[in-house]
């Protein structure tokens, strides 16, 4: 195994940051890198906005309820932007555009675009011997996030990331295996063969749970799942989206 | 700069390949790798279907219109599954999560879960010496990519992967300039700065288009993006990604 596949295979999300900051150098290295990745149709549609004003750490935090919201090296927030590509051409050529720009294709061309640069950065900033945690909770109030980053039309705020030197060293979480999550050919509908599959799993990932250092529990995935999803969240992301005019057509 | 971020730094999309395939260790190296990445809430919604039937190879070839679907080393499809969690459930608990699951929230949580590990899969294949490319057209006819993958209900296939021992060397595609994509504090809507920075990207982009090696052309950016987006393409996916049960509500 690689340098490169070691550092992926290790990953873990980092949730306690040393107080030290990113310089300049470090984002422009990590930012840099994670630009080259691949994009639909050249059209490098986000923006990744760097978090460096304490006020607005503190909103973001507040609606993300997370302290590494605040508490780390830098902190990100990764947007899908039609905008930019909107704001080259001229009005009348904007009015032809919008029935593309507003469909789902596009919301979801932005979105796997945002998320392959997203990707990028978490690789490239650990390489560097730096931490990074995904924050998903800053769609908890999607509207304030899009207030508070003064977002135009055309740009819907995905997730956050913090970065930042790690002041802890999480267990290894454990994956679903290989067979359940990698299929040949055409899709795996064996169920029975799934189940036991997920079943493995779900001892495997009991014991993960009692034997690591921090915030034991009991629960199995299959449960979690089951109990996350009874309750629908986050339904104001859909219209949301919409208003700022993506995923609509 | 380390090897890692070399290695991001450095990609390219690769289109044509030798015959060499990868062997089984090399898929379960790269998979087990990518597998790692960052998961919202666990959710792991992603399903990754590999060809290795020559008539499957064929028929996503014929989708795609690109030659490089069938002539690889190996091939990916990566899928948003939503399915997976679906079946851990009573029928009962079913009828309990199809709110949440059918939202645009967890079509946008399943589709950044997949991204994800399609990117760690891009780095982990180019850290082996592989090439890859993204293979969006998929979405040509995405009715089709379901029926010849035989997707389930709450799955959608959002794009294809080449990979394999490349057999050419292309130029590095210039970016847009990082403070173009790179934003502090807020969303910077200073479009007289954002302008005179995607001039001089046009300038810079004539001038690769003219130099590199193979395909020269002389189109902007610019011109590019407002061309591209003037005609709607792929509507059909609004629809489709509906029928699937998923960004339905």
């Amino acid at each position: 195994m690689n340098d490169t596949v070691n550092i992926i295979s290790n990953h873990r999300s980092i949730r306690k940051f040393q107080s030290e900051q990113l310089t300049t150098e470090q984002i422009h290295t990590i930012i840099g890198a994670a630009q080259q990745a691949s994009t639909s149709s050249y059209v490098m549609a986000y923006t990744v906005i760097g978090i460096t004003d304490e006020t607005v750490k503190a909103r973001l935090k507040e609606v993300s309820g997370q302290d590494y919201v605040k508490e780390n090296g830098h902190f990100f927030v990764f947007c899908a932007d039609l905008n930019r590509i909107y704001q080259q051409a001229t009005p009348e050529e904007q009015k032809a555009m919008q029935e593309s720009i507003e469909s789902t294709e596009q919301f979801l061309v932005s979105t796997v675009d945002t998320a392959l640069v997203a990707q990028n950065t978490v690789i490239a900033a650990e390489s560097m011997g730096l931490g990074t945690c995904f924050i998903g909770s800053l769609r908890n109030n999607i509207n304030r996030v899009n207030d508070i980053l003064e977002l135009p039309d055309y740009v819907v705020p995905l997730f956050g990331m913090a970065v930042g030197y790690p002041d802890e060293n999480p267990d290894k979480k454990p994956r679903l295996p290989i067979d359940a999550v990698y299929h040949e050919n055409k899709y795996n509908t064996d169920y029975q063969f799934q189940r036991e599959l997920i079943d493995n799993f779900n001892e495997e990932l009991k014991t993960y749970y009692q034997t690591r250092s921090n915030n034991t529990r009991t629960d199995t995935w299959s449960e979690q799942m089951v109990r996350k999803y009874k309750i629908a969240n986050r339904m104001d992301v859909t219209p949301f989206i919409k208003s700022k005019n993506l995923n609509k057509r």
